[in-house]
């Protein structure tokens, strides 16, 4: 017995109630570097309660489909945004609480070039490329408190595509 | 008449004076995400005096050498970080600051996977892709107060291969 959901493409409306995509799409807020260089200026809702901003990286394990989880996770004390650090699209995993549980899961994929960034308490799966070198730079909070909740689904969940 | 500078390559100890290299090089810090993903945490010294973090994209012209360039710039209010947005090394042009002037620029090239962080107050060129798709995520200081000092060399300055 497992649940199946569909990915569904990606856009900043359907993924606003999780967080921020990132991209360049559309004109730049300036144009700066003697012309050279459009900058998409301030594009992520971050939080860091408490605490101060850090840059890490992470290498994760590229995925294939269908992939299986049941593991969820939020950060109840800030945001984390997510920057790949090849051309590739990557799977996001997101749910929205109810009462402090995930409800329903929802899967996107991003598109190259596509970041994002997790609002403060999104319940989320975990880091899961398909494709590229899985390295991927990520800000978010640094410092003391329990800014880590895990949620196990009951039932395995398969990401398909449509 | 202009000034030959030889691309060096980097390291962490000979960037140190400028800012962080950030990559995945080494046993990471934590295993998270069921084993499948390893943090490379809080690889940047980050400031945002006064002000807050922000992250934001810029897409920059593809550069070939020789390069050649005379505008400096620094940052005296806060850090910013480049990640580039494809698995592509870039060219980092830095200078150490002599009685708040560049003093003679150095040039280093990135590997694919890896980040830097500049330092409060280096002196840096403009942002400076050689191969790739020119998206870079920055994060870098959000905020009010001028943060923005530039110096153009009065010799042009030209960057090749070793």
């Amino acid at each position: 017995m497992s649940v199946e959901i569909t990915i569904q493409p990606i856009t900043a409306a359907a993924f606003a109630p999780y967080g921020d995509l990132i991209d360049c799409a559309g004109d730049p807020d300036a144009i700066i570097n003697l012309g050279k260089c459009g900058r998409y200026n301030d594009r992520a809702q971050m939080a860091f309660d408490g605490a101060r901003a850090g840059l890490s990286l992470f290498n994760a394990e590229i995925r294939t489909l269908p992939y299986e989880f049941n593991l969820l996770e939020r950060h109840p004390l800030g945001s984390q945004a997510f920057v790949p650090m090849s051309n590739d699209g990557f799977l996001v995993i997101v749910a929205p609480d109810q009462n402090d549980k995930p409800g329903t899961p929802v899967a996107f994929e991003t598109k190259p070039g596509q970041a994002i960034n997790f609002h403060k308490g999104t319940w989320h799966g975990v880091l899961t490329p398909l494709s590229g070198t899985g390295h991927f730079a990520v800000v978010d909070r640094i410092g003391d408190g329990n800014n880590l909740q895990e949620f196990s689904l009951p039932t395995p969940h398969i990401v398909v595509r449509g």
